[in-house]
C-alpha cells in the first residue's frame, strides 16, 4: 500500500509559481523594514509549553499542537491528561516568543530593539477555505520605546511596505484601549463587564450600531447606560478633532496624553505618509488580544473583507519572562492574505535575467557534453539562468512546459 | 514566578548578527541555484506520522518530535504507547516531504523537476555543542533524470554556490552503491553482511585501513576475504583511471555503464567546474542513509572537520508514494555548519547602502517630529537606511551602540 502523498490535514504544500510570489514578498519585507532600522531574528517553532499556556494567547491557546514528551519523560501510566504528556508545543503566533527571546537576550541586543520576524505558526484550527493550520506570520515589533514615535515608525513602515507591493486604497483605523475602557467607564458600566462590552462592540462593522444597541440591551446591561455608551459612537470614525471632542466628553475618565499621543500619531503618519491611504481614529476598534495595553491599530483594505494587518502596543508581555515591565508595540501584516490578493490579481514576480533552456540530445556523452555544460556555466557566471535538460521523446510538449515556466529562449544541441 | 526565558532544550534562538549572514547565505543559495534551474518550493514542518515512520529515515526515526492527536483523538485510555497517541510528527528531513510533494503534485511539475528546499527539520537528539534540534537544511533534487546529467548538475550548482560564498579548497569525493556492492560481492562477502561491513568501512577516514581491517576480523569475518577486498582500496581515491582499473577487476559483479557515469560526472565537472577544488572517486565513501541506490557523494573541507555537503542518487523512494520508480538525486549542503564557519571566520555581510541614526531628543512632537519624520521618509525612499530613535540620557552610550551596529552616521535634532 503506498503511503499518504497529500499533507496532513490543514496544512499545505507550496508549488513553484506560489513559491516566487512568497518569496518577493520576503524579499520587499526585508528590504522595506531594514530600511527602518529593524533588524531579523528568528526564534523556534517548538516553544516550552508552559510559556504557550501562560494566558497570554487567548483563543489560540486552545488550538495548540503539543509534542510528546520522549524517553523516560514519557510517563503513559500516570498521564491524566494531555499537559501529562508534552513538555512543549508550535507556536501559535512570534509576540510571545518574541517577548521570551528579549527577555533572555537583552543584554546583547540594541535599546530600542527594533526586531522583524517572518516565521512558521500553527494552529489546530478547523480547516476551512483559505485558512491553514500553518502559516507565515510577518512582524514587526519596538520593544523598549514608550513614546509615541514607535506608533509612527510602525504604521509608516507598514504602510511603505504596502505601497511597495502595490496596495493603496485601504484605512488604518487607530484608537487605543484607554479609549475604550475610559468610554465604559463615563457610560457606567462595571469594569468586570468591559470584556463582555468590547466583544459585542467589536461586531460593529457587521450589525451596526442599532446591532450592538440590541445585543446590549440582550446581555441584559441597563437601558440608559447603553444608550449613554453609544451616543459616543454618533460622529463615526475621524481625525484629531473628533478625538478632542471626545477627550472633552470623557473627561477625567481618560488618562491623561493618551488622546495627545494619539493625534500625534495620526498627524504625524498623515504629514509623512507614502500613498494615499486613509488614517482614522475610529473609537469603535477592539481588537482581539487581551494583551494590549494602550494603542492599537488595523488595517482594513475593501479587496479583502476582512483587516490585512493589525497590532498595538502590548507594555505588560515581556514583564512576564523578566520581573520588570518593558514597553514594547508591535505590527503584524497578514502575511497569507497578502499572498492570496496577489495571487488572485494574477501578480507575476518581474523577472531581471534572461532564462534560457538548452536541450541535449540523449546520445551527448564525454567531450560534447563538457563542452557544453562550459557554455552554460559561462553564462550562468555572467548572471542568467541556464536550464539543462535531456530532450524528451515528445519535443514539442516539453517545449511548451518550458516556454510556460517563463524559458523562451530554446537551444538544441546534437551530437 | 517568571515564566522559562530560555529557548527549549537543544533550540536556539537566532541573534540579529548571525540572523544577517544566515539572510545573506540564504540569497546567495537561491540566485546561484537558480540560475540552474532550481525552483524553490516548501512542505509543512508537519508530515504525518506514517510517512516518518516508514522505514526510509535510519537512525532519524528514533529522534522524532511527535505531536499529540487532538480532540476526541486523543484516547489516553486505550493508548498503550507513544503511536497510539501521535497522528503526526516534526519532519527529520528535507527528502521525504519531497518525495511525497512529488507524488502529490507531479501533473502540476516540470519534468525533470529541478527542487530547491531550504527549510527548518528536527530531530530529538542528544544535545551537543553545534548540534541543535531544530536546524535548516538546504536541499537541491532533480526527480526524473535517469541519466548522469543530474548528478553534473548538482556538483556543478553546489560547488558554484560555495565559490560564490568564499570556500575554495574542498574535495568532493564520489562514489556508487553499486561499486560497493560490487566489491563486497567479488571478495566474497554474503549480501546480508554488506550493511555490518560497510559500516566499518566507513570508520577508514578516522582508523585507517589497519583499523577496518582490525574490526572486520574481529566481528568475525574471514581473513581471507577482508584481505581480498581492502586489497581493492590500496589504491586510495583517484580519478577516470582508478575507476576503469577497478572496473577491470571487479568484471561482471559491476552492473553495467557504472563506471562509464561515475567516469563521466568526474571528467565533465573537472572540465567545467569553477574554482580549485579537487574532485575524486574514493571506493570508501558509504553515505549511512539506506535509501541511496547508485551515485552518492560527499564534500568534505579541511576547515571543518567533518563532511560539510552530501547527496546521492535515491531512485527508490517516491515509488513509496505513488507505485512507480522515478529517478531522483539530490544534494544537500551543511547548512548550518557554513554558518558556523563564516561565524568563526568573521565573516560580515557587505553593506549595500549607507546606515544613518536620527537621534531626536525627548521633548521634540508635534509639527517639529513630522519634519523630521519627514526628511528620514525621504531618505529611505531612495534606498538609505535611517534608524530612528529617542535620545537617551547616556548619550554616549548610545552612540557607541549604534556605531556598533553600523550606524556610522549620527545626527541629532533638538527643539
Amino acid at each position: 500500500m503506498s503511503l499518504p502523498r497529500k499533507p496532513v490535514t490543514g496544512m499545505k504544500d507550496i508549488l513553484p509559481g506560489e513559491m516566487e510570489i512568497r518569496n518577493y514578498v520576503r524579499g520587499k519585507v526585508r528590504e522595506v523594514y531594514g530600511r527602518y532600522g529593524f533588524t531579523e531574528i528568528e526564534t523556534p517553532v517548538v516553544e516550552h509549553i508552559e510559556n504557550l499556556c501562560s494566558n497570554q494567547g487567548g483563543e489560540n491557546e486552545k488550538l495548540i499542537f503539543k509534542i510528546l514528551k520522549r524517553g523516560e519523560k514519557l510517563d503513559l501510566e500516570n498521564a491524566r491528561d494531555s499537559s501529562d504528556l508534552a513538555d512543549s508545543g508550535l507556536r501559535y503566533d512570534l509576540t510571545l516568543p518574541l517577548s521570551r527571546y528579549y527577555a533572555a537576550h537583552i543584554n546583547e541586543l540594541q535599546s530600542p530593539f527594533k526586531a522583524l520576524q517572518m516565521g512558521n505558526v500553527f494552529r489546530a484550527d478547523r480547516p476551512q477555505k483559505g485558512r491553514f493550520r500553518q502559516f507565515m506570520q510577518c512582524d514587526i515589533d519596538i520593544l523598549g520605546d514608550a513614546t509615541n514615535l514607535a506608533e509612527i515608525e510602525l504604521i509608516l513602515a507598514t504602510t511603505s511596505l504596502l505601497a511597495e507591493i502595490g496596495f493603496d486604497s485601504y484605512t488604518v483605523r487607530i484608537s487605543d484601549r484607554r479609549f475604550l475602557k475610559a468610554m465604559a467607564a463615563y457610560s457606567g458600566f462595571a469594569p468586570e463587564d468591559y470584556d463582555r462590552v468590547f466583544i459585542i462592540l467589536d461586531k460593529m462593522d457587521k450589525i451596526g450600531l442599532d446591532g450592538v444597541r440590541e445585543e446590549l440591551k440582550e446581555s441584559g446591561f441597563e437601558e440608559a447606560v447603553v444608550d449613554k455608551y453609544l451616543s459616543l459612537f454618533d460622529n463615526g470614525s475621524g481625525g484629531s478633532d473628533r478625538i478632542a471632542g471626545l477627550k472633552e466628553i470623557l473627561g477625567e475618565e481618560l488618562p491623561e496624553g493618551t488622546a495627545e499621543s494619539l493625534s500625534g500619531i495620526i498627524d504625524c503618519v498623515n504629514a509623512s505618509k507614502r500613498g494615499s491611504f486613509k488614517m482614522v481614529f475610529d473609537p469603535t476598534l477592539v481588537r482581539g488580544m487581551s494583551y494590549y495595553t494602550g494603542t492599537i491599530f488595523e488595517i482594513s483594505m475593501d479587496e479583502f473583507g476582512s483587516s490585512v494587518a493589525g497590532g498595538g502596543r502590548y507594555d505588560g508581555m515581556v514583564e512576564r519572562f523578566m520581573g520588570n515591565k518593558v514597553p514594547a508595540c508591535g505590527f503584524s501584516i497578514g502575511f497569507e492574505r497578502i499572498i492570496t490578493i496577489l495571487l488572485d490579481r494574477g501578480f507575476t514576480v518581474p523577472e531581471e535575467n534572461g532564462k534560457e533552456a538548452f536541450l541535449i540530445d540523449k546520445k551527448i556523452k564525454g567531450e560534447r557534453l563538457s563542452e557544453i555544460m562550459k557554455e552554460a556555466e559561462e553564462r550562468r557566471r555572467s548572471g542568467s539562468t541556464v536550464l539543462l535538460s535531456r530532450m524528451m521523446k515528445n519535443k514539442k510538449f516539453q517545449k511548451d512546459n518550458l516556454n510556460a515556466a517563463g524559458y523562451t529562449e530554446i537551444k538544441e544541441f546534437f551530437e
